[in-house]
């Protein structure tokens, strides 16, 4: 088997301790089995790394993935990801990325560049197609992830070297941080503490090579079925190329999902009015596309008058939205912005930060935080959020307690708190009261990074598309089936690596022929639907495989003890829970229709399917 | 007379009312007289313009030039100017910047640029060589001066195309508002109202000509003498290179010249610890030269840690530790970063902004200020300051009684207010408590731009520099003579158009000396040193006519009422003020160096002398 295309089938290896880059090949089957993207970072960091490593220590990795498609033609296609050992979490992290990162890296050359060891000082990676240079950062080291980027490209003399760094947050290690890539962020599950463990701030990236293409013909004919899929969707252009995510709100709001004041008050504020798509479209101030995007769901909004007039993000997500302003019983898009563009400033997780103040809010509310140097934690108070975030990424007073998530924070208080985070595996639970969207909240309890609404998203509970088949949200049977689609659908997505977002919305059964196509054109490596399919499903098993390795089954996915005891309190949601015997229920099903057994371990059987025989050393003693 | 090399020859003329831009031709002759910068662009707005115009209408032009040594090899020459009316003080306003957008319009083949008109929505130019575009500015409108030149840079496609633009402070016409050309301000005197008043959002340029040059030996025989005095100068690189401007605040400090809390407590507080160049020295990121400079005195600061830690600026250079530090009775560097920051990205002079707060604390303090809208105006409220900043810029509540600077605010409050209105023509007083700097004293009273330190810097008495001769600070006689050799010295800079901050440290009686060698070099027009000093006089005369036509005279050269009454409370310079008699004997001695009448109006002679005969007309008719 050789490369024919959609490859260069080299790995970039840089040794931080040693300052010493090195190229390695790709095999050509182990690509055809690993693909890129999620898959590929994951079985990589899986087989170079041991289990119970401290994620923050030497031997952890950060290892960066594209795809066959990256850098090509294919529309949607500049995604990366990031995979590596979860400090927030202590399982699998893979975070994903669009922007222009992915398409200079694949450009570069390179398939995979896997970053490991630590600097002495602070540093960053300049690469410029097969040359790499570890260069001195001090001068950037303490700069916000805008300044960063913005000097590196004056002093490299280049607009379009892109850049993935840390800001504050992920220098001073907080487990919220992120990692940015220009205007898209990895931002989750602490990626941006581990860059900052290894004294990374930045790495540089320019390439010019030309992406080979296997067969143009069939990968132009997979290209035109894919933008004729968009063309088609009643969402793609009408909707979400106008409102980006956000268009998803009022709908949340109105069906009564959306969480209000920490999943304490869900169902009481209707914020379609304060919040809503309709508000945000107001403050867009221009597009700014991912490489190859034609929907451009990425908007610059901006505040255009009052206390924070004149400040715009990039953003907010509707994931945002909510952290940011809902579940702190904020209803200001103004402020929104405001605090999306810090916390982007600061190199943050606008999710991890912001359900991380909410339930310090609660917690204040009800006299279990106390102490708080004098800030006035009430709802709604958004001068302390300010100051919180700001704390947060450098760990000072209040801030240290808050800057690691809740799960830690609740560790830290104590006296029942632990309650009040609304957290899976540790990863703050994204913008939906899945008491009100059961496969969801299956997926957030399930997914192999922790409560993540991008590993397995039920937008067939969420936005009533009924694909593949109309689905009772309220419903506990037959979601574990849902789920393992939903997760699998997404999986695929992650690995080959082609954005979720408008492929969900022009969901016609058409998505796994058109990625094999995609896939074979670019590649020449036939891959039918069935093998498409299967990529999710093995990313699913290899990473869960990562976890359980690390010690996770079956006692890490269950919901918080708030989703699964008190009920939403009002609207259409009103009275629903995901109890104890319902998230046992929907495990059930989902470790049968995965092939695990009751513990959540994935069988022998199930692994040699998917061709993971290497991995069954690392099941537990008493399977 | 032909052009052999320095110049184009070509003017730019863009009228934002018809949308249309024209070329026309530099006379040679014309450009021998006026050569470029600040006279270049006066005397052109002179002519072109009749008196009594709006400056916030649509006769009131843009003017901008550079000289002949712009974009060649010459150090220190990447400067420009724009001439305008100004709003501020209704007197002629030449402000200049360095970084690279002069050495860009140089290269794009330009010695003028007009901007004329008024467009009838938000327009950005961009000028590429002769290519000339009026386009629509609507999704850049709103936003500050940092997240406008980089959406217009990646939008473009161009790191280097460069860009001048206005931040929300110029949109909303504050008074105080700057233009920013990159990391440097053309800053004073209201320029960025007159662009928000044209509706123009930026300019950018790109170039690809190169500067002729006429002979190139001779050129490079006066660079390397430039060169060789910049190396023998014991400020230039041992200290300046290092500290940029903050070098003299131990100095102004310690010898009591440097104003606390609006000109109140001068010589109470030793500020050397708290806001000396030494601290500003730990402060330092990176450098950030302009082009072909290689003392590299803008240095990019950052806050290294507590509340605004993260925080980064190109500065502050000493004036802003002055007007947002001792005078609003704050002695915190890290703060100092901040406002500086929050200014330049409002696009609002730091000058402007924090003498006109300084004003209303101590008018709030002594009770003539009252309704503050529940602002604590208290001497040091850092808060409040950023506050204030900001609603300045966006003229909300308190924040428009204080947006178009002190004159306009004393006259609003009235009830005596004027006395603590540190201001001269409207334009507030620089860092320098001129009651101890007599000289620098009656610069600021006659400076034709207002209170302007860079307009006539007396270095003898600042720095203790004993060139051409030793200087007394304190002493009133023979500081009419001084002046005039400080204004005419700087004016030459501002004319040729060299920075003035490496030159007055390598004072050594070798500067005219120099110019000449440049400009002759550059240019084929032999330039003797008689004929550079002589620009400079030209300079001040050809300002102060434009001022005369506007109904200026003596009574507008007089320092504010607490300079002439109060002494300096404390410290080496304690018990000095400039009375009206001192600042009137002063005068006298200036006008008559100046060879202009007891009023203040050059006489008909003088200006035949300096070959303006032409402004004769102009005379007001007594005379």
């Amino acid at each position: 088997m050789s490369l024919k295309g959609g490859y260069f089938g080299k790995l970039l290896r840089i040794n931080l301790t040693n300052r010493t880059s090195t190229v390695e090949d790709l095999d050509p089957a182990f690509l055809k089995k690993y693909v890129g993207g999620a898959m590929l970072g994951t079985k990589i960091l899986y087989d170079e790394t041991r289990p119970g490593i401290d994620a923050l220590g030497e031997e952890n990795k950060l290892i960066y993935t594209i795809g066959p498609l990256t850098g090509t033609d294919c529309p949607t296609a500049s995604r990366m990801n990031i995979a590596t050992k979860s400090p927030l979490t202590g399982a699998i992290c893979n975070s994903l990325s669009g922007g222009f990162f992915p398409v200079e890296m694949k450009w570069a050359g390179w398939d995979v560049i896997i970053i490991e060891g630590k600097a002495d000082e602070p540093v960053y990676i300049l690469i410029k197609d097969d040359k790499v240079e570890i260069r001195k950062a001090e001068k950037y080291w303490g700069l916000n992830t805008f300044d960063t980027q913005n000097y590196l490209k004056e002093d490299l003399h280049d607009l379009n070297i892109r850049i993935s760094c840390i800001g504050p947050a992920g220098e001073n290690l907080s487990l919220l941080s992120s990692i940015a890539n220009e205007a898209r962020v990895c931002g989750r599950k602490g990626v941006g503490a581990v860059m900052g463990s290894k004294n990374l701030k930045a790495v540089a990236i320019r390439g010019s090579n030309k992406v080979p293409i296997a067969d143009q013909e069939k990968f132009k004919a997979a290209i035109r079925e894919q933008l004729h899929e968009f063309k088609e969707s009643h969402i793609a252009y009408p909707v979400f190329s106008k409102t980006g995510s956000t268009c998803g709100i009022e709908n949340a709001s109105g069906l009564g999902f959306f969480p209000i004041k920490n999943w304490m008050d869900t169902g009481v504020v209707d914020v379609s009015d304060t919040l809503g798509s309709k508000v945000f479209l107001t403050q867009v101030q221009k597009g700014n596309p991912c490489y190859k995007c034609p929907i451009d769901c990425a908007k610059v909004r901006m505040v255009k008058k009052g206390r924070y007039a004149g400040i715009s993000s990039e953003g907010p997500e509707f994931e945002t939205v909510y952290s940011l302003g809902s579940t702190l019983g904020i209803y200001n898009s103004d402020f929104v912005i405001a605090a999306d563009r810090l916390c982007d400033e600061l190199g943050m997780d606008t999710i991890g930060a912001g359900v991380t103040i909410g339930m310090a809010m609660e917690l204040y509310e009800k006299g279990i935080l106390t102490d708080t140097e004098g800030l006035d934690l009430s709802w709604g108070n958004e001068e302390v959020v300010l100051q919180l975030l700001r704390m947060m990424a450098y760990k000072e007073g209040l801030g240290k307690l808050l800057s690691d998530g809740t799960r830690k924070f609740a560790q830290a208080i104590g006296n029942g708190a632990d309650y009040y985070a609304m957290q899976v595996k540790g990863l703050e639970i994204p913008g939906y009261d899945v008491r009100g969207l059961k496969s969801h909240g299956l997926n957030m309890a399930t997914s192999y990074t922790g409560a993540d609404h991008n590993r397995g998203y039920a937008f067939q509970e969420i936005f009533g598309i009924p694909f593949p088949h109309a689905v009772e949200r309220l419903a506990i049977e037959g979601k574990g089936a849902l789920t393992k689609w939903n997760q699998d659908f997404c999986g695929t997505y992650d690995v080959v690596t082609l954005c979720e977002f408008p492929t969900q919305m022009a969901l016609s059964g058409t998505a796994q022929r058109i990625v094999a196509g995609l896939l074979t054109g670019a590649t020449g490596i036939d891959y039918t639907e069935e093998e498409v399919w299967e990529l999710g499903d093995r990313l699913n098993n290899v990473c869960r495989m990562y976890n359980v390795r690390e010690g996770f089954s079956r006692k890490d996915d269950y919901l918080p003890r708030r989703i699964q005891e008190e009920p939403i309190k009002e609207g259409l949601s009103k009275g629903e829970v995901i109890s104890k015997e319902d998230n046992d229920f929907m495990l059930d099903e989902y470790y049968e229709v995965r092939g695990w057994d009751k513990n959540g371990i994935p069988t022998p059987g199930k692994l040699i399917e998917l061709g993971l025989e290497d991995t069954i050393k690392d099941l537990p003693a008493s399977n």
